[in-house]
């Protein structure tokens, strides 16, 4: 290793099945040097470790022990990986996936270790949706209220949330909702265990607990839900730190763990799309950032504040301090083209692939490459996972429009490409129709690797798209957040104009193929506003419910 | 061979791709042996035979030779087969495919065996579907003429019948046209081949020739579409024969080629769905006879005249004289099974078939039957060749809804199924509410052998299946025909009763599937009404065609 001066930061991205550190030069967001580390009990779906106790559908747990064993490993190899000297690292930060939430002593121990047999005592992990029946219950009271904060989320909070899950705590098990003093977001968790003080940050407080303008929804609201309820908000955070804050420094155990030195800058906690924005240095208003993997989730900030139907949700200061930062997202995006992969494709292609070398995927998408646009005669809606935005409906389903009997597996491949596509151009005309311009569409996330489907998207948005420069966003967006809250730079806007990477206009559209997406386009959306009002999706959700109990 | 004084009659099924001979026991029916020729020209599409001229799009022919070589092999092996000496057989009788139809010299000479490379001398197989530009102006002025027969036919003429391919000859090839004295059904020139005689029969000239009321579409008309034209029913047949009646005797020349007796009787040519009524024993009134494979054709004798949306065809006497005979139909049933397992379904499930020994529909339908009904909360249009009945458009294409990631492929294959049964059930209820009751419903064709969809049209439809007893309907009802024809019996009805076998009840509807089927029912039509204006779906054609062309 020679020696320089240089500053370094570690970043921490919390995944679904495993927790990612890296480590970055704060001079110019080089990534030196990475590693991953696995959660050992990944998701926790169908019975708690030890004493085996089942859960019931559409549950989804964490364990705490596997997020710390992240700091224990992943940062340690990270830094040996980037052949760099603990001594220069200035400082830590971490996003997590969220709403991921649990119920912890005041002192910030997890329920969890003292009652390892309780379901409710665990975190439950962002996709735990056996709270929908009280998410159900929140919006209906809040709509016929007329709660102010519900148009802020697009007119539906999601049963994802810091609230629809804690009323399933408080109401499936009392006990462990009267010992949980706090429900803390594990992004905010993390933190006081790497800081030994509890910060909440305004990221998460926001869109997944409901804080606006100053202030939860109120104690007559919860009151109303249950009486039981109305405290509920004196187990969340009061006092909030802003993102790219220092929310406190390493204590002695955390630096034990991590390898790195005692005291040093921890950044308050984030949420993994928020930071990749910063890592796309894509944080000025009408930048949106679009993550796509198995799903995309769009985050941009605005000077503007306006209700955009469908939004997950508006926040002030919820990217970067002093700009409204709002949030959108596409249920199911790569998952679908998982899907049809693993369940709609013959052997003969498996063959075909498995001769050329390559995954099904690229063996696809290369086939449907050939195309001109709209040859295979096919539409389809984007709704296989629901569609959150623009109709905020998860009960919605898939639909495809005009197969034949000379159709091809490609070109359902295309056809589901597309329509992800035309989901996204819905969201984007939809912020624009709502008086939120949207300048720049940046992508970030695995889907970047499919370069037929990055032409495919700049051809139906009919604009230019930017891709971020890294294929480790989130981690490099915390390091970011840590370089800021390590003083070395004035803010998350600056620290990502030098630290960020993002190419812009990778993909052009070609005018010939954007117009002729155009009228496909138009098909998606009669389709779309068809099918919208979820009369017939919902009855054969509920056929299918009825006959599957 | 034991000694008897039992009476045969042989049946010839001409198919698409082969010819069916069966020795048939005129006293029972019973079915002594068989033999099968294939064409060795099979379907002529790319290149003439011989010249190698090319065919344009949607060409489709066949070779007349072939059709003789099924005499000259097919029925020698059945009579082998069947152990029965040549001196027994009293008759003979044929089917065939319609509307497949050749020019002919006034003798009867194919112009093909002249003019081999030309491709307009060919007979034109039934699914030759490059006349429908010459459909299209046929409908277009029969329907702003208001012309009387137009209602006959669902209000719409299909490019596969006899006036828009004799139209297509005309415009495309005026010399071939002049030469043909004669345009003849195949059905009627292999009668022609084994008479000597040419006759003409009342079933494809009423059901293909648009002959009505005692005539043929007028001068008139004709002339409107082309001067040219006006004169082209004098190609066709004037005096036409009655079903089940005796065309003639069998020449030396065909008794050479068969090995059976010169001068027995033959039965006026007729047509493969309609003689499979008679094997069925269902010529009675509200009889609907589904004959199903590739596709489904639905025929069925009435003595009620009503003009009933989409049915292909009503014409006096079509099935058996003295009742109206209907003709409606899906245009694919079996065709969108073998396209879903061709073009849709994973290796794991091949390599799941080939473990348990079974065809990969086998392995779908055991999956599918273990389903609740709805329980893949989907509903689909069996539009993927369009739709004959009751919407006559065959620009449509299939819809599928309700698609989710959990969404397997037994599942569509299941929903598949239901929206054919769903189609049938369509035509049913269109039928009744046009006032021509449906009494029963009789299956026969290939996918009989599916014991589960069989089930599932039972509870779709709500009422009792009656199925064949015989897996080769067409050439048992062609038996049937060769014995009125040779006085054996007064007449169809009387033969079929002797002859013809049905299962009543073979399958009865489970009374909680049916209520089930119903909700899903009302799903389908709804979204067959909401696409049947093919407003989205012929959109989707233009771009497609466009595009590919």
């Amino acid at each position: 290793m020679s020696v320089n001066n240089e500053r370094y930061v570690v970043g921490v991205d919390y995944g679904t099945l495993s927790g990612r550190a890296v480590v970055v030069r704060v001079s110019d967001g080089a990534e030196l040097g990475s590693a991953v580390h696995e959660y050992a009990h990944r998701v926790i779906e169908d019975v708690l470790p030890g004493s085996g106790a089942r859960l019931g559908p559409d549950w989804a747990l964490q364990s705490p022990a596997d997020w710390i064993d992240v700091l224990r490993n992943a940062v340690p190899k990270a830094l040996a990986d980037a052949q760099v000297s603990a001594e220069q690292v200035v400082g830590i930060g971490t996003d997590f996936t969220a709403c991921t939430i649990l119920p912890a002593t005041a002192d910030g121990h997890p329920l969890c270790e003292e009652f390892p047999e309780r379901p409710h005592a665990w975190p439950k992990l962002w996709k735990h949706h056996a709270a929908q029946p009280h998410a159900d219950r929140i919006n209906a009271l809040a709509a016929e209220r007329g709660e102010a904060w519900l148009p802020r989320y697009g007119g539906k909070i999601s049963s994802e949330w810091a609230f629809a899950k804690g009323l399933q705590l408080l109401e499936e098990d009392r006990e462990m909702y009267d010992r949980a003093d706090r429900w803390i977001e594990a992004a905010d968790w993390i933190i006081w265990q790497l800081t030994g003080v509890e910060t909440r940050n305004v990221c998460t407080a926001g869109y997944k607990a409901v804080y606006q303008d100053g202030a939860y929804p109120s104690e007559d609201f919860l009151a109303a839900l249950n009486p039981a309820f109305s405290g509920f908000t004196r187990k969340l955070g009061q006092d909030l730190a802003p993102l790219g804050g220092l929310a406190g420094h390493l204590t002695p155990r955390a630096a034990e763990w991590t390898g790195l030195p005692e005291g040093i800058a921890v950044a308050v906690g984030n949420v993994d799309a928020h930071v990749t924005a910063a890592a796309a240095d894509a944080v000025r208003p009408g930048q949106m950032v679009a993550i796509m993997g198995t799903s995309t989730c769009h985050v941009m900030c605005s000077d503007q504040l306006a209700e955009v139907p469908g939004m997950c949700g508006v926040v002030r200061d919820g990217i970067v301090p002093g700009l409204w930062g709002y949030e959108a997202g596409q249920s199911a995006v790569g998952d679908i083209f998982g899907w049809y992969v693993d369940n709609c494709v013959p052997a003969s292609y498996a063959e075909r692939a498995a001769e050329a070398g390559v995954g099904l995927h690229e063996h696809l998408t290369s086939l449907a490459a050939e195309q001109k646009v709209g040859q295979h005669g096919l539409v389809a809606l984007d709704w296989h996972g629901g569609n959150r935005s623009v109709l905020v409906d998860h009960t919605l389903s898939g639909v495809i429009v005009g197969q034949t009997l000379a159709t091809r597996p490609e070109d359902v491949y295309r056809a589901l490409i597309e329509a992800t596509a035309f989901g996204a151009r819905t969201i984007v005309e939809t912020f624009e129709a709502a008086g939120v311009p949207v300048e720049e569409f940046v992508v970030a996330g695995g889907l970047l690797k499919n370069r037929f489907l990055m032409q495919t998207y700049a051809d139906v948005l009919r604009r230019p798209l930017s891709v971020i420069g890294s294929d480790q966003g989130p981690a490099l967006g915390s390091a970011i957040h840590a370089a800021v809250a390590a003083g070395a730079y004035p803010d998350i806007t600056a620290a990502a104009a030098a630290m960020g990477k993002r190419e812009a206009a990778a993909y052009v559209p070609d005018a010939e193929r954007a117009d002729a997406y155009d009228r496909l386009y138009a098909e998606y959306r009669r389709l779309h506003d068809h099918f919208a009002d979820g009369e017939m999706l919902h009855r054969l959700r509920a056929i299918r419910n009825e006959a599957s109990a």
